[in-house]
């Protein structure tokens, strides 16, 4: 890890592979999320934590854009159109996804699997719980690292991240905001190049 | 309306500009929703009545049809993956919206607009009021007849509806369901024509 010290002068956090994490920021405070092996996709969320109703919405956010995907400088909305987070920093490709719902048993069921697996949507809500609060549902997360590229007649696929081992963005808090982040434990698609790894993150 | 007839042959129910309208439908039972002038948009949600927590959702439909929008024989899932309504016939040119958030009262504070304007979301929230129902959340809905262009580098436009006067979509109902139908009234931007109009709609 010498050289995620480089890149995280604060303390670096490991998020286990198929874990989560809720985290507190204040207005003006970033977090850095590193894709410390390149090919991991991760979930991100972030809340108003006087309202939970209050989230950070893919459907309110493109519009706002006039595109698919933030890039650096743009901002995330809530479903009140305000911004609660700003992309500041990217040195990925720039390859993230707004379209894909956080997987969940269903997912995996529907997917083949038998028996418990870990998901994205169960991460966030053990995540909250953690500390103290239940999210009334799960919004469409902003999911970093995410290849699901867009051909030209309108089909989608799910590719591996273009990602590459240390590569991050950093994403600055505009309001009082809880950020979740979940490594995805998706191992079924091609999603995380088939191999669920650990990601790390710190707050500047 | 006499054409209207002979591709309504059950009772033809005019849904106002600017309005909304909450139906409740069985299993197998088909909501015919007619462009009646060609240009309009209506955003459309779906509901489990018996858990409004349960509701359609775009980024969970998204990745089950692998496509950006639905086409003739395609499913919109809930957001427990549940088949809840079937795209069974339409008759347009097959340009949908899964990608924009209902327009509301922000939408147009943020457009310029002083005073109140109607908005879809208001729209969805007055119709489920209308058979006493709640809606905990404002889902993001299926914009029938909506033309949002991807562009390959993934930037989105707001566009005039390609469809025609007495053009239709036909949604069957996979499950008990309340369906939310919003005749747009979005007249600031291209949206429906720069003119908000009637459409029709009638019960299979």
């Amino acid at each position: 890890m010498n050289t995620m010290t480089s890149i995280c002068p604060s303390e670096l956090v490991r998020l286990p592979a198929r874990h989560g994490v809720a985290i507190r920021l204040n207005p003006g405070q970033t977090i850095k999320v590193i894709n410390t092996h390149g090919k991991q996709v991760v979930d991100t969320w972030a809340f108003n934590p006087h309202d939970l109703y209050e989230a950070i919405s893919m459907e309110h956010s493109r519009p706002f854009w006039l595109k698919l995907n933030p890039h650096k400088g743009d901002s995330l909305l809530t479903n009140k159109r305000r911004k609660i987070l700003t992309l500041v920093e990217d040195t990925t490709p720039g390859i993230h996804d707004t379209l894909v719902a956080a997987c969940d048993p269903t997912r995996y069921v529907q997917l083949g699997v038998e028996g418990h697996h870990d998901s994205c949507n169960e991460n966030l809500f053990l995540a909250l719980d953690a500390i103290g609060l239940v999210a009334p549902e799960t919004p469409s997360p902003l999911n970093l690292f995410m290849n699901v590229p867009v051909h030209p007649d309108g089909r989608i696929e799910f590719a591996q991240p273009v990602s590459e081992p240390g590569q991050y963005v950093c994403l600055e808090a505009q309001m009082e905001v809880i950020v979740v982040l979940s490594a995805c434990p998706q191992d079924i698609t091609a999603v995380n190049g088939m191999r669920p790894q650990d990601v790390h993150y710190c707050i500047l």
